[in-house]
Formats: C-alpha cells, structure tokens, sequence
C-alpha cells in the first residue's frame, strides 16, 4: 500500500506548525497562569468546533478561537481587552514550523503535498505563507470552503476532490488523534504523529503507523 | 410563553440525578487519584459521543463510557481489571436523584414529563426503575433509538416526536451547556440547570432561564 501513495495531507495545528508559542504568549502575559490557560483554550476550541458542527451552527474557525479564549479568561476570572485578546490570537498566525517540517517536505516532493485544516483562511494563510513551509506546499484546503469540521467524512471528502486523487491514495498526518480516527474511518492511510507519547485514543480506529516525529514519513516514500 | 408549555424533559446525568456518587467510587478504588480520573472520564466520555457522531461512527453510550474509562485508568499509568472497570461502571447505574428532584417533578404533573439522555437504555432505565423518581417520569427517551447523539437537530427531533407536542411546547433542563445550546437551536424552551456556577459558553445560543438548581423551573408552572 504504501508505494500507492499520490498525496500526502498534512493538518497544521501542532503537526507541521508548533503551537508552542502560543503558551509563550499566554505566560508572557498572565504568568503562572499562562499554561492553564492555554489548556482550557485548546480543549474550548476543539469542543466548540465540534458542537457548532453537530448543532449545525457553524462558525470560522477564527470566530471559535476567539470564543474560546473569551470564555477561558472569563472562566478563570483573568482580566483582558481587545489588545490582550489580539496579542493571544495574533500568536496562531506566528507559529514556528517544527524543525523537521521543511526537510521532510522537500524529501517528498514527487507527491502532491496539501495542508488541510479546520482553521479559516484568515488564520492559515498568513501563517503558510510567511514560513519556511511556504514554496513547499501546492495547496491550502480550509474546512471553511465547505464549512464542515473535521472530524467529518464531507470534509476529508472535499479535501481528496480538491486533490483529485483516490482515497487510498492519500496519506494523511495529523498530531490530534481524533483527526487519524476521522482520516482512517473515511478511508485514508493515516500517520499519526504522536509528538507527546500520548496513548492511542478509544475510537475504534487505528492508525496505519504511528511516528514521534513527521520524520518516520520517509518510509511512505 | 412560559403558560404554553405543554412538556418539560429532562436530561439525566447532572440534572436530575447527582453524579458524584460516581466520583466517590473513584476515590474509594484510587485514593488520590480518584478526582483527577472522574475528570478526565468524563471528558473523553463526552468527547468520544462527540467525535464518533461525528464520524459516522455511533456506538453506545454504554460502550463508549467503557472505552472512556479504558482511555483514562491507561493514561494516567494505574491498574486496573474487568472487575474495577465494571465496579465503576456500576457507580452510573446506582446515583442519587438530586435531592429537589421528586419534588419539583411532583409540583409539576399536570404536564408531560419526560427524560432524554445520550444514555442507552442499558444505563438508563435500571437507574431510572430502582429511583425514587420512576412513578413521576412519563417517557423514558434515549438518543440509542435512533443512534442520534446530543446536540444533533435529529437528536431532539425525536424526543419531539416521542410526546407529540411542538417544539416550543417544551422546557427542556439541562446542567450541560452544550445541551441547552443544542436545544436551544432547535427551538426547545430552554433552563439550564447551572449548579456548578459556570460561566456561559459562546456557542451563540442563550438560554432562556438560568437556574441553581430545578426548583427554579416551578416558574413555567
């Protein structure tokens, strides 16, 4: 199967791009405080991603980011002003590659290389295109052309039609394992890229490999 | 609108019956530990009922809360075996009813009384049987009917149909956020039953009436 592969699809949220500074800037601007709240951001994100999905109450994924840190600076009874809030927001558009993204990428250059996330343009393209990733990727697919979420079947479906490949044709990375279990239900080949040793999810789907870093990919070539 | 109401639904877990029992269970098998793994099951509880409504991929409630706890005892690094897993499983089938409970549903039988839970009936209805409500609860309706998770529009359409009112006939109470957003969206009357004093979600969905606990609903009498 593995010689089969025509593209490869890459989530962006910690698994090209590193969200580490993200947590930087919460420190730098609430301190001891700074990790929680980039905790109950991310779980505020992700789970407002997934009810206005199943609500059928779909919003950008900038609009939820926002929500989400609104609600989490509400919640643990921090104060902040729209300049705070854009400071944090502004962090998801700043993001470091990974160190190994770029060399990874040029290595497989003879495949279609597609990034695919539930971000929105307005928070993707700044981001791909000021990097080091920039010349190496030939498409940005957003959920937001399709306005479905990730974890659904419509939007890996729109991604492979925007590539024009088969479905067992892809293989398709994401660090977030709920992203491999929607990938591999729908019928992609899935590497999951378990950068934080976490144990495998209860989801009833495997991955086809599991790496610590995107660079066991090589093994795809 | 208040007079119009014709029936009141209830969710189950943390609005009509107390879940701390299922805390208690924890500390009694892991000590210390305890707290920290009721938090984490029911977070992946629920993101698991999210994510596989999601991905096509339903599964009971039952199952799900299994694999939920599966997740957790593996992830935070304890023991466990058949007979702990199903001595906390057990803990869901054995809860208190909130203690105002009986008597709000009592002060309010000149209506349809009904609840409605991503609980299956394998979970429900032994907890509900061996209650002190089980005399004043009219219709006893799980999402496993129809395999349509909460918050879907399906999912409260069948409840809808189940008592044959329309839909701004109902009071729906949930202690869950995300369930009144739902709710809400699908055009129930809503009270969220706030007895932990959270902050407000953003999901763009406000309830109508917000409570401590249910003896505020006596107010739509």
């Amino acid at each position: 199967m593995k010689s089969s592969i025509q593209a490869l699809i890459f989530d962006v949220y910690g698994t090209l791009f590193d969200v580490y500074s993200v947590k930087e800037k919460c420190r730098d601007l609430y301190g001891d405080k700074g990790e929680e709240i980039s905790i109950v951001w991310r779980q505020k994100q992700l789970q407002y991603s997934f009810l206005r999905q199943l609500m059928g109450q779909y919003e950008p994924f900038s609009k939820i980011t926002r929500d989400a840190l609104d609600y989490t600076l509400t919640k643990l009874e921090l104060p902040y002003d729209e300049e705070k809030v854009e400071t944090l927001l502004e962090a998801y558009r700043n993001l470091e590659a990974h160190p190994e993204s770029a060399e990874i990428l040029e290595q497989m250059r003879d495949k279609k290389i597609a990034v695919f996330s539930n971000g929105s343009r307005d928070m993707l393209e700044p981001l791909i295109k000021n990097s080091v990733l920039s010349e190496l990727i030939d498409e940005i697919i957003s959920v937001d052309d399709i306005k479905q979420y990730k974890p659904t079947p419509a939007s890996y479906s729109y991604a492979l039609k925007v590539l024009g490949v088969e479905r067992h044709e892809v293989l398709f990375m994401s660090s977030n394992e709920w992203d491999i279990a929607g990938a591999k239900s729908f019928g992609f080949q899935t590497a999951w890229i378990n950068r934080d040793g976490m144990p495998l999810d209860k989801l009833g789907m495997e991955p086809d490999s599991i790496y610590r870093d995107l660079t066991g990919i090589l093994e795809w070539q």
